[in-house]
């Protein structure tokens, strides 16, 4: 056997989705992979962390869409991973499509590049047997193999695909050729799988050479195979959209991996969790001794198998039972536990009704710092913003609206039009329409100011930046 | 049979109490009865406009606490009913202490005044009914009885005194005797008497003549009764915190109702409903086809029988089954309906915990409009504040914080030290430390302003008044 750990290995971590289920914690402009669920890091920065004892950032990429690129880019930045590669899809086109352009990407600088794909929003306890899987993979990955991650089945999970094993590929009980893939069993079924033994969980966790992979999409996947490797050509190259526009879209799983015959499974006990609903939280999260998971500024009398979750208001509860109940600054979801996969469809409904509450928090993320839109009218619209130390906003205009500010803490640095000022706590400035204007935080504290926007018209698009120092999708 | 719409009867109503099982909608200083739960009046307006008919404003009183009594004057002046008068108790001693209390008030000008007594926050449909079943009532009550309203059960509600009825009084059956009073029974009692007829929910509502109480009083509670005789003197009168330090707390039907001989019972169908627990809005409200009530923002998929309030932000529930959703702007209730109960028991615990959201709203009615606290850190305080056309606030000084008030909406007038001068929309104005300032609406429109307190201490009571056009209970 190679020495696996000396196998270079590339990770190729999935992050298109944005986490319906987990509504109105996730939003479709704040997805599951950046919400800090489980401790002070995403779940996108410990996906990337708990790989690199094996793969350093230059060799990880994330695939994900343009809505979420600027916001991944900060997740990344922030722990100084700028060499992580961000690739970007013009639309969603499931897993075999994203895995397929990770794979002519690579080409260009490894051939025959070993890569590891990794949704970027699961959780993984036990980091050492992961990567212990990772060698083990990468071994049988360098062989031919498409190689999965089986996780053997605590509970008959109706939630998850499920992987059969078949014959052993080595004497230790360690990797098996798979014998088939089962979608999400009726409850029935998963208890026979639990009861049988020789079946997994699917966790979406894969290893493969490029070549192998590009190889099994041209004989599985022969019309996304063609399009993709459009994208090889050095001269001429089309465009990525009208490639993809052309691509079929559907997983990795069902369009290659079930019907490929050179497909093994890895058996890996870590501690895994898709983290997919609410109910993980029920889960992974401490319980009271009735067995509530209370999370936030929360009053409860007497419930019991609850996840209780207050992030700002005081929520308070009674006598309620296996009921879910997430409060947020501006949507409050009360679900029943055995209805948490439900929670899609709700999402689906906010769409439809272009609720603002599906897309972004009232506290929005941005490279220099936050905002916090506090109230708004027809003709006015507060805002709370936080400039972090050493950041500045662009340098931008506004047409239809006019903004005072005051700062409440620290010292900004303001331009407006021609004169450059200092503003201190407790000082206010006026900054009219049509006024180039600038906010810098040239200290090494956060300064905090309260913005009121008035006019006629005061939504986001009306910014024009004249300068701007942050990386953006279509900048870079 | 004299005509009894020609007695002079006066009416008492008892706004000592604030609804705690009402809470997140009510607060200790936002109490139930002045709640727009049931249309645009409080519960306090419609309790004195229905009685109009037979009792005009001039004969009417409310018995409160100095906590409640500005609020109550502001909810009276708005309807013009300045003439209502506001007897404001040193500290809640039950029922029999209030009424006695009224009834030595009403002394000074009625040795032998009827006196009907209702309770400022119930729901009555009815109205005639009421009328009549008062004018039948003082008709009983002038001929030395003390009658109490019995609403004919429509379901074993355990919730409830009941009153069973003895002899008739007349041969109408519309009066009878009353047997005896029952506390709220199990429900096996309960269910008895709704079958066996003759017991009726003792409604709170009283009809007696002041000399016929105080007469039983003196009998029956002699220490309330000496307590509050001492009031009657013209010379030397005790203060009345001193007299009610000494007053027995007891309600007036376990107190005197349940022992005197001369209590008589009127029965009368009056959709009436005490609005005791959320459990009323369930019974008040028209329900979908799930028998859920939904009022405001809720989004629901497939809940049945559940109470679903949203006030401002979105509210979205799956699967719901007899759930109480209260959700305020910054406290949020989620109970079961057989446990509606227990909300006073949650209210306790705020309260020992000395949580502001048990004592008062994010927004906070006062005489000149309202302020909505948005915001707050250690060293600021946003608000927006609405103040109605003609109005204005005090002439104020505050010591220890600095305000900027930007105008979002209208034109206020505004003092700042010997200044004077307009601020229209879109203007802003910096207020210092320590200078006197009064903000003022001149205009027939509402101005909106945005207020920007900083300072290291931003409570309440760092306000100075020099000078103050409305009411309070220690000024009149």
């Amino acid at each position: 056997m190679v020495d696996a750990a000396k196998i270079p290995l590339y990770g190729v971590i999935l992050a298109g989705g944005w986490g319906t289920r987990f509504w109105p914690l996730s939003r479709s402009q704040y997805p599951k992979q950046v919400l800090r669920l489980l401790g002070s890091e995403s779940m996108l920065q410990t996906t990337v962390e708990r790989l690199l004892p094996r793969i350093p950032t230059q060799r990880q990429a994330v695939v994900t869409n343009a809505d979420q690129a600027e916001l991944i880019h900060q997740e990344l930045h922030r722990k100084g991973w700028d060499e992580v590669r961000i690739w970007i899809e013009p639309e969603g086109k499931n897993t075999a499509a994203a895995v397929g352009l990770a794979a002519i990407y690579l080409g260009e600088e490894a051939e025959e590049a070993v890569m590891a794909v990794f949704p970027a929003d699961h959780f993984i306890q036990d980091q050492a047997s992961l990567l212990q899987a990772l060698d083990l993979g990468a071994h049988w990955a360098q062989a031919g193999y498409l190689v999965t991650f089986g996780i053997p089945p605590t509970r008959p999970e109706t939630g998850y695909g499920y992987i059969k094993q078949g014959a052993p590929l080595d004497d230790q009980g360690k990797v098996y050729r798979t014998d088939r893939f089962i979608e999400k069993p009726p409850l029935d079924r998963a208890t026979e799988f639990v009861a049988a033994g020789g079946y997994y969980w699917n966790s979406g966790i894969f290893v493969f050479r490029r070549d192998v992979l590009l190889a099994a999409m041209s004989r599985y996947l022969p019309d996304l195979y063609r399009e993709l490797a459009r994208l090889q050509v050095k001269e001429n190259r089309p465009l990525l959209a009208e490639v993809y526009q052309n691509c079929p879209s559907i997983s990795l799983d069902h369009g290659i991996l079930e019907k490929a015959e050179n497909v093994a499974v890895v058996p890996v006990e870590m501690g895994w969790n898709d983290v997919g609903t609410w109910e993980a939280v029920h889960e992974l999260f401490p319980r009271d001794e009735r067995a509530n998971v209370l999370l936030g500024r929360v009053l409860d009398q007497g419930s019991q198998d609850c996840i209780l979750l207050a992030q700002k208001r005081l929520v308070a509860t009674i006598g309620l039972d296996r009921i879910i109940v997430v409060d947020t600054p501006d949507a409050t979801l009360v679900c029943h536990r055995d209805r948490a996969q439900e929670v899609k469809n709700l999402v689906t409904e906010l769409h439809r009704q272009q609720m603002v509450e599906s897309v972004q928090h009232t506290t929005v993320e941005r490279p220099w710092g936050r905002y916090t839109v506090m109230d708004e009218g027809p003709s006015f619209k507060v805002k709370r913003i936080v400039v972090d130390p050493g950041q500045k906003l662009s340098l931008q205009v506004h047409q239809l609206r006019a903004e005072h500010w005051v700062v409440v803490t620290g010292t900004a640095q303001v331009t407006i039009g021609q004169e450059i000022r200092l503003v201190a706590s407790n000082q206010s400035v006026y900054i009219p329409q049509k006024t180039p204007h600038r906010l810098e935080n040239p200290t090494v504290e956060p300064i905090q100011l309260i913005e009121v926007q008035t006019g006629a018209y005061l939504e986001e698009d009306d910014i024009q930046r004249l300068e701007d120092d942050y990386w953006h999708p279509d900048k870079d």
